[in-house]
């Protein structure tokens, strides 16, 4: 295993052109929540669940975007329910949640 | 395969106690010349490789940091010859540099 079963990479990006960008749709403060909750139930840290902040991931036009490793799985979420289920889902339970994913690719 | 064969995020957080980390150590230009490196190979963009700054990913003590996804593999860096290394054998080779890996969790 590497250093976390979870890593999470939230985009905040603000684009300086003024284009639609994630941080737009409130990123910093949906990467702040997931941050909290994990802390709060006991699950960020070595070993367990990391979340992060990231620059822009180019999905610009599929954000606000997030994406967990080492899966490799992307989600939009658009309210801290979106997020709820996440975690509660995802990062606690293994299951990924299929009606917040976003193709893997470019399809 | 996820969007990207490898994602990588280079740790360019400043933090604001003024404690060691990786923006201190040149993280930011580091980041930028692997990007710019990937771009003149023609190996930068959806289902290749992109090259992102991330936020503390929470191992300042080694520092400054990187981190190679899917695989989690960690890397610490000196130099742009370091980074033409990790650039050659990992990235373009699938080869892992293992002089500059960092251990895989606290050990």
């Amino acid at each position: 295993m590497s250093l976390y079963r979870y890593h999470v990479f939230f985009c905040t990006n603000r684009r300086e052109d003024g284009g639609p960008c994630c941080s737009q749709a409130g990123s910093d403060e949906a990467r702040e929540y997931v941050k909290r909750r994990c802390k709060d139930l006991g699950i960020h840290g070595h070993g367990q669940i990391r979340i992060n902040s990231a620059g822009c991931m180019d999905r610009c036009d599929q954000g606000p975007v997030l994406v967990v490793y080492p899966e490799g799985v992307w989600y939009t979420y658009v309210d801290n329910e979106d997020l709820d289920e996440i975690i509660a889902s995802h990062l606690q339970g293994g299951e990924v949640v299929e009606r917040l994913r976003l193709p893997a690719g470019d399809e």
